[in-house]
């Protein structure tokens, strides 16, 4: 960022007053602009034992497969952001479960978080993002081509509690490289 | 928004090719000024069955009581921004648990997230942010003073988890109004 977006002018870094980390202040309107972590939120949908999988259409990881995810929208609840991406990228009508991982991906200042989901039906198709959906059986899902770490450390936590019987919440930190 | 934080130009509000939500686009540069919700996180600090909470020195809610918590900042986790407002506001130390209660506030695009945890010491002391810093049993929680309904529901359910002998993972939203 380098002008300010409420008047136009240009915008320096420097620590404001009260403040501990430097952020772009517009000494013409005196704005502060923040800059924050944005949510990644997705669903982890099953149908009968299967899960949903989307190949993307889109950079990053194109051709790549990754659980329905985007970004939450203002105006929205988390829950909502879910079932709207699932909808958008996959064609899939769900029902929201409980929230089941939240992953902090502080590299690219995200937090991701999935939802496990029930698919309604089999009337899904891919979205403008996807090339392909389609449902995994745990020995087929393919593993060397997930997107994203958060989408592969979701799946593994799922195919692991579903063994164990009992699914719990998750929280976990994908390092700085 | 109504300048191009890339390049200064105006920018006006339409729906991208291929979106569905109106955005700020720059004609000029080409730039895609998306809006997102912001998590603010935060600590449910225990000491010996008491929790601390924090008397607000600033707006919103100015002399209202809250938990220790506030915007999560880039190259952080959600657990590290948790202990950081802690100290910041509360000048408290503390020992970590898990993620407590993550609730959407539509209305102002946040979603807040609460971790439980462990005072370490008693040398807390309030933070620029806070006119005070004090241990509270539950009959004594100032209910009525409460900051915010994110902050209240999850002093309700950690009182009400503790009687019952179990805590868990509590998601909810705030309707708007």
């Amino acid at each position: 960022m380098k002008y300010c977006s409420h008047c136009g002018a240009e915008v320096a870094q420097r620590v404001p007053p009260g403040d501990s980390l430097p952020r772009y202040v517009c000494d013409s309107c005196g704005n502060i602009h923040y800059q924050n972590p944005k949510l990644v939120v997705g669903a982890v949908p099953e149908w009968h034992g299967k899960l949903l999988l989307c190949r993307r259409a889109i950079e990053p990881r194109y051709g790549y497969w990754t659980l329905p995810a985007g970004f939450m929208e203002n105006d929205e609840t988390t829950a909502q952001a879910a079932v709207r991406e699932t909808l958008e990228e996959a064609g899939a009508r769900i029902e929201l479960a409980e929230p089941y991982t939240m992953i902090s991906v502080p590299r690219v200042n995200q937090v991701h978080l999935f939802y496990r989901a029930r698919v309604l039906d089999l009337e899904f198709k891919p979205g403008d993002e996807s090339l392909e959906v389609a449902l995994f059986e745990e020995p087929v899902v393919p593993w060397k081509e997930i997107a994203f770490r958060t989408v592969g450390l979701t799946l593994k936590h799922w195919f692991d509690d579903r063994r164990a019987g009992a699914f719990h919440f998750h929280a976990a930190d994908i390092p700085p490289r």
